[in-house]
């Protein structure tokens, strides 16, 4: 009894402890979508930048332009949209700061990012957003359920802060 | 042998799913939590908020205000002070729409938080942010390791969007 006591023990402990052994999987997991959402982002390929959100109204998105919230993935693709139409061509984005919090089934990942490309009007644009997602590990794979994308706002001025750059 | 297997399976399987059952738990604690943080937000009393928060450079904030981001506690602690100075007296705030996911290990919520209050220049406010927090629990106790603050950008006319309401 003693023995059998030892061995679930043993096993039980092998399998509590995997979610910590499997966290630097997970990262590199994410990483991996976070580059795949990157590429996609960049191309302004809208089908393929949705397919690292979930679908549906479990996805609410706080969006770097109104409105307040943004409720669905519906909702999210018309964001996107806007944004990007906002740009000639094809855009530059890079993370800085990138940080990823992981269990096995949760996470939120956070970072600056830089968004970089020629408005329509024929301007030169630099943007800095924080960019802030929370994920879920749905069937296997890792899918955005929220996102929140922002710059400062300046309340004596009531400016949004477009051209503030990372201070350190 | 197939007994004992069956037993260590079963065992196994009860240990595997105490996080999801605890996920209810972990709900319970971080909405305690985040009621104790809007007390202590509500009174002003930094002491108290920063109590909710991880020490040292662990805490990454992206604020309403500048800076692009707020990196330690004692950064994020000036920026609330900034932020409750502009103020006269207590200020009144709630969450709406909040939506917590928490795993044993680490959680994110995020809400709508309207925050109301008369500005020292003796005008009334009602302002609605987004907010989105992570949190790691460490020694027992969630920690918010993440914050991130902000209203929309109308980037047509440069304006922070400080009127906007939710929509639904």
């Amino acid at each position: 009894m003693k023995k059998l006591f030892v061995l679930v023990s043993v096993v039980c402990i092998a399998a509590a402890s995997l979610p910590e052994a499997r966290a630097a999987n997970e990262e590199a997991e994410i990483r991996k979508m976070l580059d795949g959402w990157n590429k996609a982002f960049q191309a302004k390929d809208l089908d393929k930048i949705m397919s690292f959100y979930v679908k549906g109204n479990d996805l609410i998105a706080y969006d770097v332009i109104p409105p307040l919230d943004v409720v669905g993935s519906d909702a999210n693709r018309k964001n996107y949209e806007t944004f990007l139409a906002a740009y000639d061509g094809t855009i530059t984005s890079e993370f800085r700061d990138l940080r990823i919090i992981a269990s096995s089934r949760i996470a939120f990942v956070h970072s600056l990012e830089r968004v970089s490309g020629t408005l329509k009007g024929g301007q030169k644009s630099e943007l800095w957003v924080r960019a802030t997602s929370g994920l879920r590990k749905i069937n296997g794979k890792w899918l955005i359920v929220h996102d929140h994308i922002s710059v400062p706002a300046d309340f004596d001025t009531g400016k949004a802060v477009l051209d503030s750059k990372p201070g350190h």
